[in-house]
């Protein structure tokens, strides 16, 4: 956090695009969450969970929504869209590391690279042949990025990111640490038992102001591109097939696997821990709750779910247990009700 | 793709092993999916879901099996295994990357390492002591060897791959970026509540032809080895623990984890998001479908799974929440038989 | 494994806490399976799954339980704790790299760095500014250490480790290649539909004698740290989002993601692909099983499952089909019993 920050609430709250119900001279020189900021701090409440910590907090303000206002003792920031606001306050307080314009003395390049004079190419990285870094540009240590790759203005690259070649990507995207873009997808033709490596011809598109996390992995694709749309984000650990397209602004959490040529739409949210199966389509707006496993295309927008949660390991064992009996027990059902109704007009589900 | 890559098709038909109907003068300069191709490309049908494209492509020859030909409008590449035919097609424009033969300057080498003249090692890589790398061999940028190490003929490492001590690879393989192999195994013993640490003494031995995707991670084993046997295939993100073993001809999708110990037979197949645990054993052939989770050994060849499709998130809850009582309800229904029935010979899943 | 290591049975038993039945003088020079294991080398059974093997090992000794000896034919180390006897004598076959105390000449350094003299910084590492390492740091080759880190007494990084600004570590620390510390966490406010980033301030908080594997990530806090505590043991591939907090002694098997905020307690167990939700509390020693997902808070110690073992494919399909009219079958066999029994007094579910 930036030590010696210094904002008054009044100032703050036209940062932010909130109406400030207190003290406009105020000074706020940090930002904590409920439990923890003290007085000078700035908090906020984003989450309803933490709605609890409201009434007692110690911080000199809080962002807050209009419907939460009664609950509030201090002065309060209060935002349409407190996240949002939210957002915008941390900002202020974020250190931005110090960048040095230019290209580091250790770098290796190869020919034909296009560097504007206002990127930035840190220690030990290495660029391809006819590597194009727009204004602004920030590659950090130990990237390798292959032959032509494209980075548009201000897009940033953390530290030991790898871009294959033919990796092209928009304007203000961030790349996490160790993520891996344009890896061949996994494709083998079986030859007599034996895989033989289907060679990838393809690359990967990506928009603007994407986010990709870190250590995810996205494939190139076999002949065409891989492609996410603009503003498309990337948690942590997710696996990306070849071919795979993602339509803009769809979110996807940590651990998420999706096979080659899936084709999610715009607007998506993909929950931790889920898998999408390969050669198939999802429609816009589809929130797949975390850990489930999509096999099938899914044509409305809506919620899908298949996850269990966790119960107490006896109680789930015997459960789990009967569930290989499910289909025998679904018959023994239906023969139970025939005798007992001795008839057949009943709701049936076969 | 190479851009100025020509071939007639009747050296196409012979290169790929496909019986050409049509004009074998005709020139190929590229190649691209059935909906995308244009004429002077080469396209292919691969997958049955593609097979509507067929009709209307734009390509002016297709790879397919004799079952498609009717359907095909253009000059038809006609092959008994039509994936491989367009692996080899695609081999044909792929452009290879420019390569330095020898050592790159910035490389930081330890003692006794035996490097074939004909090997690439690229900028910012370290090697150990007594690194072997054989004849053909190449080391992407920024990747770390360790002591120990050997790499058969023509074994590729793609940037940022990093081998711990004592890992020795065959021939062709390749290893994609991001990928760890030979990292300590996940063993610990516990002594009053408090984890000590078991020191790792084996090391990793990978077979020929082996390929690995990009951020998968390969423990060394205990004492002994973990072992990857030929023409193993593995995609991205995926976890190996120590000691364990893969049989020849094996392809693991991404985001799989094996647990500890688990020793995986020939020929099997298993599915993206597959979790394997410890210690036991899975027979050549068996094919494990996505999502699956196996905790026992499976002894026979066939086909196996543990998956559940995502559905509507509120009909899902309801089912979800039924299992809960699943023992139960099948404990109620075998009482309400015994009342019906008022005897106790019928089947019984007890 | 250290080649030229020789010890007798008796100087090993007093090393590995063991009591000796047999002969002190017998001299052990290696130390494998029991399957493997040739006369001359240490050999152990630490799980019962491989007692089968015990009559007929060719080992010259095994460490084993006092409740195995009668099976044991050869010379015995008995111990109460025999995983713990063979971490020790595992030790003292294994052989450590040649290290070279101080900083690589290729290493690039920020300002204001504290570099204890007998810390080891390896090739191409680049550390940034204010970067503290204390007495008998080890950084691995490739390493890229952010502003502010800190890593305590004899912390080890193995190669290609991103730290990102602000990550502290206590002292034995031990982080495997690939793994990313600090990343940002996965917070976007939502602005008429498209994904603006909270900037993230917090930093990583990491405890004493803690080993972190393979390509795990590990993102910072939002505005407060995330935080480890001593002793917590993490495997390959897990993802832990931002501000989540782990307790002391938690083991986290591979391939676990855990969402943002939750609150892990001390002395867990955690199995290899399981997902724990953000936000929610798991109380101390909760053992949860592979596979399982966790989205409410465990509240209470105890083992806790949602996963299913893997089933001949044809079967498993019949009983999930099944699973999606379960909430249908549970009424209707509701219905069913109150026309067979024709009164209300059962125990009900509902």
């Amino acid at each position: 956090m930036k030590r010696d920050q210094q904002i008054s609430l009044g100032a703050l709250a036209d940062l932010i695009g909130a109406r400030l119900m207190g003290d406009p001279e105020c000074v706020i020189q940090g930002i904590a969450s409920l439990e923890r900021a003290q007085s000078g701090e700035l908090s906020f409440l984003s989450n309803r969970q933490y709605r609890k910590y409201l009434p007692s907090t110690q911080a000199s303000a809080v962002i807050i929504g209009a419907e939460d206002v009664e609950l509030c003792a201090v002065h309060a920031l209060i935002s349409e869209n407190p996240r949002l606001s939210l957002a915008k306050a941390a900002k202020l307080f974020e250190s931005e590391p110090e960048l040095s314009i230019g290209v580091h003395p250790t770098v290796v390049m190869g020919k034909g690279c296009t560097i504007d004079p206002t990127a930035s190419v840190g220690p030990q990285v290495v660029l391809g042949n006819r590597v194009r870094l727009e204004a602004g540009v920030v590659i950090g240590a130990g990237c390798v990025i292959g032959d032509d790759c494209s980075l548009g203005h201000q897009t940033q690259l953390s530290p030991r990111v790898t871009l294959y070649a033919n990796v092209r990507m928009g304007k203000q995207c961030l790349i996490h640490s160790g993520a891996v873009i344009g890896s061949d997808g996994f494709g083998f033709a079986n030859h007599q038992g034996a895989w033989v490596k289907m060679p990838h011809l393809g690359g990967v598109l990506i928009g603007d102001q994407v986010e990709i996390g870190a250590n995810t992995t996205i494939d190139r694709g076999f002949l065409e591109d891989t492609v996410l749309g603009n503003n498309v984000i990337i948690d942590n650990l997710v696996q990306i097939g070849h071919n795979v397209s993602i339509g803009a602004r769809t979110a996807i959490a940590g651990c998420v696997g999706i096979a080659g040529s899936a084709i999610i739409g715009e607007s998506c949210l993909i929950g931790g821990g889920s898998s999408i199966a390969g050669h198939l389509q999802i429609a816009d707006q589809v929130h797949i709750t975390a850990t489930s496993g999509v096999n099938h295309s899914l044509t409305t927008r809506g919620v899908y779910s298949s996850g269990f949660p966790a119960k107490p390991a006896t109680q789930w064992r015997k459960n789990a247990a009967r569930l290989q009996f499910l289909d025998e027990m679904a018959r023994r059902l239906r023969v139970l009700e025939k005798a007992v109704y001795s008839d057949v007009s009943l709701t049936e589900d076969e």
